[in-house]
């Protein structure tokens, strides 16, 4: 018999990374707590030995069970019997490879920040490491926890757009207008990309999961714009789509008046949407000859699968935290599952497969960006 | 030794109403557990017993700890070494008294919706208990808890704006266009006031919130436009502050495309701002003869009192959970001086003397409604 | 037989006030020349008689037919045969009575800034005046021009909203935010109100015009906030319409921020619609437990009274300026039919009808307001 | 001495193209009308005969002066002495060069609507004729008349964005969502492209004139996306300006929910602006670190640039065809100065310089898509 939700104990959460003086750690956390089916129970979260207790006893993290290293975490929660359901990775980009495999090896669930790696071939390799120990593996590309997002992507499933024709995607922030800081700008831990590793996969990502399509090729000019950075800041990319349909993606840290200016317009024949990450609960819906519609979340028209994932009624703004918080339902359900026996396969969340094709964008941009912005296929990296 | 908050155990939280089927009590839940503050852990979740332990059920509460009353509950709890530290209270308001004396006498903190009651005597009544046991009392404005809320106040206190010389304040909602429901659409259960109590208040506060000022007269046209309705459904208010400032208050639950349309304005002679809660990450600022500047939470213009209550940067929305969650930390900081002993007795969140001004606004409302519109003064309620 | 308007001459425009110096008087000038079908020949265009010439020269007025009083002028132009078709009186509030009346009695047709008068008994001696002499006279609330309230009001006539409860209506600026100026602050010229005169008659207006009801019954707080201001400077209005909706009118001109805030919302049992003239091009519409729709001018959900008045596809604004042409185009057609001997007596513009009821508005507010709020019949003036 | 404008005759303007059922006529009448600086007075105004008469008669141009071909009305206004000061051209593309060459040769200054035409050679040819023949000739890339746009090109100008590093513009619409039609169909009058040489010349003027910046390089994708469409109805390009700064360029005409999607960002090292022309009164600008400022046309911080063509003040808004009449305003300047031999040789109105930079940016894409993509100088056109 399967069990509800609430009728099991809340998992056990363990984090690496995401201490005291780190941006996603915390995020992560509250997500994880909101709704009652988490515990953070363990960690690793600092490479600073005394800054990672610190943030352990920040968090209420018993002190036994804050480690110097993920080895240490993985065997030593592996063999507690009441061990981490699963493990969430805060940590720079070049570090997911080798934490995540520690706790794929133990057999621990993992939830990866993006982008999943920075090489191609190590992503494919965690990728066939979580299925052979047939581990649930995510990647927290938020922005497709938002309701109105999913409410997107059902509508088109449903062809509400009709044949999907043009997609205008954007991720444009200015956090780098003075110049790249911490590991950002060290391509020992960020990788041969910048922003397009940074930001620009969550734009690829948000516009294959809303359209249902894959970019199948790419034409990018990269540009490191400001004197200093080691790394892009600025991308613009030409978008060829599975079906033909055409795009562009605009992806910079250079932009003051964007804080956080992720957006996704698509259009087909049929009609047009737009979304804008920082007014997630609205999406403009217009229909070819008519006029726009605002659906909201917490409408009838918003769907089934954004009211899957709606906590309060309209007009009481749910926001960042709140998506995130259903990525981290989506997995306690599949851990659920997993534990029972009854895992579908199919996840409403982005697992590690989103996040090698979200490598395999980073490396195609590359390499058009090297050779005159000519196009090139994706499935090339 | 005052403890920092993360040094000390969750508080332990117990809720009267809110289960299955009710509007508020999982988001009073959620609030709760957010920051990892608080733990739910007993409650008479409904006047039906059985609802009342599937609800238990659902939110993982020990089945011993499901009571069927509050003078149970509040005995019980009081005599358990790790009962409750406080109550919440989200039951209809004509309830709400009977259940705040049980646990006021039992000495454990409240934490009540609004409107208080529906009475100014028991209003009054209320406060002077609390203030005689020495208990926390707080009444749930949870619109005060946004951050920018919070630094539209401050500003004005700062004196950005000048002397202020009008407010506009407006709760226009649409849930009883068909008619309204339920306990709201009873007398007995609602009082003798229906959206003024249901939503004007939240506006009142809003208005008093913000500017600091007190309502001294108002002037109200109450109305019930809905066949059916047995309360009010319509109001405006001419209103006049204390500082000679004029405003107006716009109430009604009958306005298709306001989901929840709270919003406030005030202008002074050095300048205006706008907020409305469907937007509530951005303060408009108008500086006398200057352009309109779009201030949001995150940034450094946001101000210290949004920034205290600020969990995510800029443009990673925060929204109606994390404000109500905000009051549930100020309550859990609250909670953790009273037992220190470094209770100072001011607090961040509306307390029980807002709630008995609550009442006041709401009778005064009546009474010059019933009187052709005159002004009457707030404080002879 | 009838010409079609491109078949005849232009018509003839004499304005009075409105020269160099003026506010308004170069927007009803351009109005009237938009569409070709006005020319401006003569005018009395300043108090001043040299200010009067250079305005003359400006507009390139034959000198001639620059005169210096109103008298001098209809008598004149009276016994050209190429004399004016109708003059434009843009004087103070308190200087239209003459104006107008010097023009009527001449049997040349009138258009009127608002207020029409500052007293009832003259308003309507105008008013029986231009019945008796069977002359056009229009009153300029310009923004009754706008397509998209052309589209509201014939939306509300077809019953899209159903039966009307509820009307907010709100007209705030900032132009008297540091005092009030010229001859707004002087109760001679202003008369003895000031900016319900001068702005709340607008929204009063555009409130019967949107939805085809009369304002009844109102109860009035009028203040005067700014020191050294003569005449009130804010005031909010309870309104109580003929089918029994409810609503309120917010009137200031102490708002930074608002450069020019009229804006209507109205509700009804089966939606609601929100349109602001700032910006004028959208109105917003949402059917009951429907999605809001955005209803833009040029597209075809926009109706026809819209597309009558529309002159450039969707997407392509228009203004403030096209809409005041819309009253000049709307006269000039009523002058043609007057011509012909077809006028039917209904107008697509606001007529002396309408400013006398302006003027009751006003009177009613004032006696309201001096009798404590209390609810006066706007009929009573 | 030189006369002010109104002290001056009308000018006189020839139309060729814009009678009944075309589209942009009617707005270069309007716009010639509005401000009483220019009379309609002939044209050549359908290439249909019958349909010509009757545009005429619609637009009260003497019958005589209603000519067939532009031979004929360029030999007959020449030889008036009340003959033509400018002719208007609003033909299909193609048409241009044949049509503006006529009136050259005959000394009449031109209006000619956008692109130039359609074949680099030709472009250069006008340039240089008008050149040598000593007559004006302007372009209507209508949007620079934006007050705001001119706002934004006097900022950058001031360097209040400091260094300029990415410019993103978009024109996106609607009207071929289900087919283009009618000679915008046909390459014979459309020319070898499609919607770039119809609407995203527009894109690429507003960027070169707002940033004061040339588009040294492009890499484009243009695709035919409707089945039908004869050329092509998507494109994005890849932009390095002049001083290194980087853009992107997204055009389409199959954007449901885009009547008229032109817009402009612009991002410095000191901070960035938006505008969006179906919103034009406003230019947000945001300095780095700062918040983000609403500037509208009439208030001060507008600036001087566009008080220049402000009509009436902030919060009455003006529109498209204002936007086309300052346009119209600068030429009817030029050409006085023309007449007073006192022409500086700079305009504050798009040349035939300009149009021809209009059809290099379009053969640049055109050879860029031809080659994959691949990055193009726009100057090898």
């Amino acid at each position: 018999m399967t069990l509800a939700h609430w009728q099991r104990r809340r998992l056990r959460l363990g984090m690496v990374g995401g201490g005291i003086g780190g941006n996603i750690g915390s995020a992560h956390r509250t997500a994880a707590l909101m709704d009652g089916r988490w515990d953070v129970v363990a960690g690793v979260l600092s490479r600073d030995a005394v800054r990672g207790r610190q943030s352990a006893a920040l968090w209420q993290i018993d002190p036994a069970r804050s480690y110097e290293t993920v080895e240490t975490m993985a065997a030593a929660e592996k063999a507690r019997e009441d061990g981490i359901d699963a493990v969430a990775i805060c940590t720079p980009n070049a570090d997911h490879y080798p934490s995540a495999m520690a706790f794929l090896k133990a057999g621990i669930h993992v939830i990866c920040d993006k982008p999943l790696t920075t090489v191609v071939a190590l992503a494919d390799e965690l990728a066939a490491t979580a299925r052979a120990k047939n581990v649930i593996f995510a990647v927290t590309h938020t922005y497709s926890g938002y309701p109105m997002v999913r409410a997107a992507r059902e509508m088109i499933a449903a062809a509400r757009l009709g044949t999907i024709r043009s997609v205008a995607v954007e991720y444009a922030s200015e956090y780098q207008v003075e110049g790249a800081e911490g590991w950002q700008n060290d391509p020992q831990l960020s990788g041969p990309l910048g922003i397009v590793a940074g930001t620009g996969t969550h734009a690829h990502h948000l516009a294959e999961f809303v359209t249902g399509l894959r970019v199948r090729q790419l034409s990018a000019d990269l540009s490191t714009l400001v004197p200093g950075n080691r790394l892009e800041d600025h991308a613009s990319m030409h978008l060829r789509f599975s079906n033909g349909a055409r795009g562009y993606l605009w992806n910079t840290t250079l932009a003051p008046g964007n804080a956080n200016g992720l957006s996704i317009r698509v259009y087909g024949d049929k009609g047009g949407i737009a979304w804008h990450q920082e007014r997630p609960e609205t999406l403009a819906f217009t229909p070819t000859r008519g006029v726009t519609r605002l659906i909201t979340r917490g409408s009838e028209e918003a769907g089934d699968a954004a009211g899957r994932v709606t906590r309060v009624p309209a007009g009481h703004p749910e926001g960042y935290l709140e998506a995130f918080a259903n990525l981290y339902c989506g997995i306690a359900d599949a851990i659920a599952a997993h534990q029972d026996g009854t895992l579908s396969g199919t996840f409403d969340f982005p697992t590690v497969e989103d996040g090698a094709r979200g490598v395999r964008f980073m490396h195609a941009a590359l390499r058009s960006a090297r050779d005159g912005s000519r196009f090139v296929p994706l499935e090339d990296s």
